[in-house]
């Protein structure tokens, strides 16, 4: 059972969770969905299969001729959530009188390459890979260009967050002559094996936490040994599973999967910890780590408590409304190719020991990682695939129009750049901001850093599109 | 039957002849061939196959822990060719303290990912591709560097001569944080549809003619109604099969592919121009266009000695030392590969009209090449692919270190670049040189611009790969 944990406890959340600024979904924002047919398989001659990509196009502020596209390399979501959650691109529109392009990443949404049976086995998912999607793009662009009248000479910027940031970048780095410039928000660069040690993700959820809150890890890490005790016990797990809801039963055989996406929930808090309120999976109040941090302290007194204040938590996250009948601890279908790419590309080895971080101690095992993709999908993973394909992290001296940003207090920043790879790209680190934060739309009660961020990343982008105003 | 003729036209011989400087075959060149596992398919994962990529290493001059790797990415040749023929990596290996490094293009040589059966369908040539090549490529450099003692912190240095310097030009794009800089002479950037007229690359042909022998044009447009009679009857082809030793039966439903073969015999010589002498399929003497001009005007008298003179100069390029039976008009087995490539990458219009060149009307018509593909192959030419995929052939502004090289007097630089793409590229045209001469070994009696060239270059790579000396 051990073995299984471990390998399970590698896999993270989604890096992009797309989370709606609540005042995003009163916005009207209009906006067509298109179908595009594109190659499954971009680099062999072998499989001529065809499958439509779903992409949204935007017109209203496009001054044909003479406006950018901005165009966003969808990511492990559908095409939608980035509509929403892209509120820069919206923003800046009016004033570069831009095309707005957002396309679906292949496999998620609904751009199946063999609609339901895409997961079915390894044969129906070996096209999903992070070069066929940039090549799906590279061919949509460039018919977009060739066909829609006006486009022929538009500059193309690429904007994108977490895995769509590193999208949006490598656009930049392998087809220069489609994208003349990008923006990469909370893209987790450093994130691959070898790249630095496997404990820096969680060692900065817990800061988070402690940041927000003083005393709110020590609060946090004393209630897994509560857990724990319940979580060995039939009867324990019983009580838990009334109290999380949780769709699937608890037993104390799945008890560590369970512990595990509790650990995720802290992580997504942490990505989320926006200074206004969202929508996640139902409405989540503004900086909501302090208000888990104050939910965790309220129940330190008794031990029965403290499993009441992190339900509380999770249930705050995955279903404030009190609609959902149950919270699933398990991926979900669309998951499933997100959980296909943990296993081949975007590999990320995470560890925690319980002492500088506050959580349990838990290792990061390289081949019990992939035996378990073996089982799962049949893949071997290659720890070194993207860093050998890509010229990351540091993008070696060669890269040129990508403003890199990172929020200082997102988890996923641990992994990110930190400097300019190049003295032709730009690299800001937002004080106080959360995962990917300046893409969405200004808000009034934003701090003054995300303010800056998004006009220096303006105002770079104008110079390297050459749209001086 | 023209229909056939039209489509079969437009093929040319290999870019890459690899003709031996014919001294440079006494040069006792010790290197060791050795044999690197890759994958068949590097995009996808539904085929696991692997196979054995050839590749040659010469050490003997290497200063482990500081040399640089001096890298030949294969193109359409055996890898041995590729030894003999780049003499220049050779020459500056010992002033570089380099490694050389030769790989094999996969389907070329003995580097066959399914064996004999590589080619016997679309399902076993699927995976011929210069994506695929280069990330053959790019695992083995990868390999090397991890496995070869003092090899870690190498830069490499890629070479590469006509579809080879692309190869390495795109390497450098593709992979720069494995290539560091490249020097790639005559490559024919220009060469895709849409990018310039079809009748360059026999124009370009013609000029070298008439450059090499005041009205040697002239004459040989003068042979083609003479050999075209002859073509017309059963008769006559008889005869002329006996005077050019012909492998097949030659009849007037396939004189058009001979009269074909006899044009890119002319192709071949101007591609070889070179002011000493080379061994091609036989000894070719030094200059052997003003040679073969010579033979043609001897024979412009009577319409026999016509028909004898270019008997005589195909003979001369394909059978010198008289020891072959026969003359093979229809492609080898090794131009399996290429003709596949041409149909799908490497595609190449080239039509000839009898006024401004001096051969005979033919159109390139994209409708029957593609037709004849789709017999030949089952694969449909996307025209645009190349174009599509790589930012060629202006680089868009972010190459750099890449050393490119023409020879003014070689047909194929009516398709090159013209001019260095971006600042940090440098662009050499070499006055008088034929195809990639500038990579052989340098010859007591080359003039004084190929010394220049191969200067020029050698400062800049040593500039890019800092190794001043």
């Amino acid at each position: 059972m051990t073995r299984l944990c471990v390998a399970v406890s590698v896999a993270l959340v989604f890096f992009t969770l797309a989370p709606l600024e609540a005042a995003a979904q009163l916005r009207n924002l209009t906006f067509k969905i298109h179908n595009f047919t594109t190659k499954v398989d971009h680099f062999s001659y072998r499989n001529n299969d065809t499958f439509q990509m779903r992409y949204v196009v935007a017109d209203q502020h496009w001054a044909k001729w003479r406006g950018p596209i901005f165009f966003y390399p969808g990511n492990e979501m559908r095409v939608e959530s980035f509509v929403y959650s892209t509120g820069v691109m919206w923003e800046w529109a009016r004033h570069f009188t831009a095309l707005l392009v957002f396309a679906e990443h292949r496999y998620y949404g609904e751009s199946l390459p063999y609609g339901e049976n895409s997961f079915k086995d390894l044969e129906h998912m070996a096209y999903l890979s992070s070069e066929q999607a940039m090549a799906d793009y590279a061919e949509l662009l460039t018919w977009l260009k060739n066909n829609l009248e006006g486009a022929k000479n538009s500059r193309v910027v690429a904007f994108g967050g977490s895995y769509g940031a590193m999208l949006a970048a490598l656009m930049r780095v392998k087809y220069p002559h489609i994208v003349e410039a990008a923006l990469a928000s909370s893209a987790p660069f450093k994130m691959f094996p070898g790249l630095g040690s496997c404990d820096r993700y969680y060692r900065r959820v817990t800061e988070v936490f402690e940041k927000s809150s003083w005393g709110c890890a020590r609060d946090v890490s004393r209630t897994w040994p509560v857990l724990d005790k319940l979580g060995s016990t039939p009867e324990g797990c019983k009580t838990m599973q009334e109290k999380f809801r949780t769709c699937h039963n608890l037993e104390p055989g799945n008890y560590p999967e369970f512990r595990d996406w509790i650990r995720r929930t802290y992580s997504v808090l942490a990505m989320i910890n926006y200074p206004f309120a969202v929508t996640y999976r139902g409405p989540i109040p503004a900086r909501p780590v302090k208000k888990a941090c104050g939910i965790i302290r309220s129940g330190m007194k008794t031990e029965e408590r403290m499993v009441d204040a992190v339900a509380k938590v999770v249930n705050m996250v995955y279903n404030s409304t009190g609609n959902n009948s149950c919270n699933n601890v398990y991926p979900t279908a669309n998951m499933h190719a997100y959980k296909f790419q943990e296993c081949t590309e975007l590999i990320h080895p995470t560890c925690t020991d319980g002492v500088n971080d506050m959580f349990y101690p838990q290792e990061w095992s390289p081949e019990k990682f992939a035996q378990r993709c073996r089982e799962r999908f049949g893949v071997t993973p290659e720890f070194d695939r993207m860093l050998k394909k890509y010229p990351m992290p540091d993008f070696f001296k060669t890269a040129s129009n990508i403003f890199f940003t990172d929020g200082s207090m997102d988890p996923w920043a641990a992994h990110g750049l930190a400097h300019a790879p190049t003295i032709r790209t730009k690299y800001h680190l937002i004080e106080g901001a959360a995962h990917h934060v300046d893409l969405q739309f200004a808000h009034r009660d934003e701090p003054r850093p995300y303010w800056n961020a998004r006009s220096f990343a303006r105002w770079f982008i104008a110079h390297w599109i050459s749209w001086y105003s």
